[in-house]
C-alpha cells in the first residue's frame, strides 16, 4: 500500500509509492521509449492490455474495453495512490503519515497513435478537454478526496514513458501545496486590492500586449511576468472563474481551440518539444471564491533546473517572456 | 543586465538572465559533454581560460592565475546576475522587478581532471569546505547581499556543462522562497515546542536507526522521513547551529569526512550518478536562531519531476527512504 508522508519543516507531502518500489540497479541513466503503434497499449484494439476502462467516449454499438471509442479512460497500470481503502491519519513519533489513497487515471487522447495532441482535430480536443471535466465531477463525489489534478507529459524529456498522447490525473486527500501557496498568495493580494489577482493580470497584458501569445473571445495565452522556464504559458480565461469544471460549453470550445492553436505554435517554435501542462484550479469544498481564477500552465523542456533551482525555489531563466511572446506571436500554423 | 523579477501570485522570483539569452535554435534536446582535459578550462596550466581568480589556495610561490593551486574561486563566465551595480526595485504596473544583481562564482575543486569529488583525497575536500566557509564571509560583508546559495552539480543530467568537479556559488539580494519557507517551518515547529525541528529529527532518527546512513563525531546522514527523490541524503551538524560558516574547525573536518564518505556510498550503490547538492543555512542579518539549523542535501538524478510534481509540489518517490538507507550503509567504499 502506498503511503503519504509529511515533510516536518517544509510541511510538503511526498507519495512513498510501493506500486513502483525501486532497487538501486532499476534506475537507468535514460528509460528507451516504450512503444510503437503494434505494441501500444493505448491504440484501438489493444484494450485489454489496459486495466478496465472507468469511462469513455463511445461510438453507438460499441461495448466497453472494445474498440469504437473516442477518448477513453483507464487506471494507471502502475499507480502512485490505490483508490480503495480508507484515509487514516496517524503519527510516527514526530512525523506526520497518511494511507496513500488516490486515484490515478490515464486519459488516452486519441484511438489512434498520435504522438502529441497537435495531431487531434478541434472537436477531439474538445472532448479531451469535457473528459476531464466529467472525471472531475464524478471524482468530486468522493468525499475522502481534496483536490484532482489534471496534467499532461509529452515526450521522454518530460516524464512520459509511452508516446501515444495521453493525459493524467491524480484525485488526492489533502490539497497539494502549489495550489495552497497560489490560493494563499491570490488571498493576500484579494486582502490588499480588492481584486482578483488573475483579473488584475488579465487586464495589464492585454492592454501591453507584449507578453499576449493569443486570444479569442474567451481565453487569453500569456507568457507569464516571471516565467520559470523558456517559453512557459499560461492559458487563462477571460472572465473570473474559480472552478474549471463549472465553466460552460462555448468556453470549453474556446479552450480546446486556444489549447491547440497554443500547443502548435510551440511544437512549430521549438520543434516538437517535450512538455508539461497541468490545470491549476479550486480545491473540492471551496466554491465560488472572489479571489481565484483557474487556468492551465504549459512548461515546454528545454532547460533542466539543477542544484540552485533545487535548492532555492528561485529560477535562472534564459529568454525574457517578451522575446518568447514575439516568437509564438508570429509562428504560422496551420 | 540581468533582471529579478516576482511572480504576483507565488511571491516567488526568478532570473531573466540576459547574459544567457536564447532563442529557440538554441535549445538542443542534449548539451554534449563539453570537456576532456586537453580543452578543459578548469585544469591547472589554463588559468588563462577563465575571468581572472576570486581566491585561490596556493602553494608556496606560485602566483595568481598560474598553476600552484589546490582549490581556485573564479567568476561563472556565464553569469546569472551581474556583481555591478546598485538594487534597484521598481514596480511595472501590478508587477515587481528588481537589477540582477549578485555574485555567481564557480569553486574548481582540484586542480586535476576528477570528475568527481569521489576522487579527491579527506584533505582536499577539507579545503573546498573551507573555501565555501571564505566565500561566505567575504560575500556577507556585501550589504547588497541577503543570501548565498552554494551549490553542485555533477553529471550531465543534473545540469552540469563542464565534468571537471567544481561547485559553485550565487549570492542573492533577496531570500529564496524555499530558504523562506524552511525558515517559516522551522520557527511554527519551534512555536509550538519550543524545540529545533531539527534537533528532535536527529533524535528520533539516531534512536531508531531505519534511515540513519552514517555518523560521526558531529554529523549525521540519514534518508529524510518524506523524501522528494530516491536516494535523497541529508547531512546534518548533530548540534545545533544555525549559521554553516559558523562552525568550529574540527566540525569541517568531519563534515569533509562525511559528505565523502556519503557520496562514495552513493556513487557505489547508484553507479556514479548525477547528483545535485545544495547547502541550506540561514540568511544574513539573522544571527544565534534557536530554531534552523544548518544542514546540506543531496539529491542523486535518478528520477524525472514531470507534470503532476511541476503542478503540485508533490513529489512521487518509489524508493522508500528506509530501503535506501540500507542499501547506502551496507555499500562498501575505500
Amino acid at each position: 500500500m502506498p503511503e503519504l508522508r509529511k515533510d516536518p519543516v517544509m510541511g510538503r507531502w511526498v507519495i512513498i509509492s510501493t506500486e513502483r518500489a525501486k532497487r538501486p540497479s532499476d534506475f537507468k541513466v535514460e528509460p528507451e521509449p516504450k512503444s510503437n503503434s503494434d505494441q501500444c497499449p493505448f491504440c484501438e484494439g489493444h484494450e485489454q492490455m489496459t486495466p478496465p476502462e472507468i469511462l469513455a467516449y463511445r461510438n453507438d454499438g460499441s461495448s466497453r474495453d472494445a474498440p469504437g471509442w473516442r477518448v477513453r479512460v483507464v487506471p494507471n497500470k502502475f499507480p502512485a495512490l490505490r483508490i480503495e481503502g480508507s484515509l487514516d491519519r496517524h503519527g510516527e513519533g514526530m512525523f506526520d503519515t497518511m494511507s496513500g489513497v488516490g486515484a490515478h487515471e490515464v486519459i488516452i487522447e486519441s484511438p489512434q497513435h498520435h504522438e502529441d495532441i497537435t495531431g487531434l482535430s478541434q472537436h477531439a480536443v474538445e472532448e479531451l478537454i469535457w473528459m476531464y471535466h466529467d472525471r472531475v465531477i464524478d471524482l468530486k463525489k468522493d468525499p475522502r478526496f481534496r483536490y484532482v489534478m489534471i496534467f499532461k507529459n509529452k515526450g521522454l524529456a518530460a516524464g512520459a514513458s509511452l508516446e501515444h498522447t495521453h493525459s493524467q490525473l491524480i484525485a488526492l486527500p489533502v490539497v497539494p501545496k502549489r495550489v495552497s501557496e497560489e490560493m494563499a498568495g491570490s488571498r493576500e493580494y484579494y486582502s490588499f486590492k480588492e481584486r482578483c489577482v488573475f483579473c488584475d493580470m488579465i487586464r495589464q497584458e492585454l492592454r501591453d500586449g507584449a507578453r499576449v501569445v493569443a486570444d479569442n473571445a474567451s481565453f487569453v495565452a500569456i507568457e507569464p511576468y516571471a516565467p520559470r522556464a523558456p517559453f512557459e504559458t499560461w492559458i487563462i480565461p477571460k472572465t473570473h472563474n474559480p472552478n474549471f469544471e463549472n465553466a460552460q460549453k462555448q468556453e470549453y470550445e474556446q479552450l480546446a481551440r486556444i489549447l491547440l492553436l497554443v500547443l502548435k505554435k510551440i511544437s512549430v517554435t521549438l520543434n516538437q518539444p517535450s512538455y508539461n501542462y497541468m490545470i491549476h484550479t479550486t480545491p473540492f469544498h471551496h466554491e465560488a471564491l472572489a479571489y481565484y481564477h483557474w487556468h492551465l500552465e504549459i512548461m515546454p523542456k528545454l532547460v533542466k533546473f539543477a542544484g540552485f533551482e533545487l535548492g532555492s525555489g528561485f529560477y535562472i531563466n534564459p529568454t525574457p517572456p517578451e522575446q518568447a511572446a514575439e516568437f509564438l506571436r508570429e509562428a504560422k500554423v496551420e
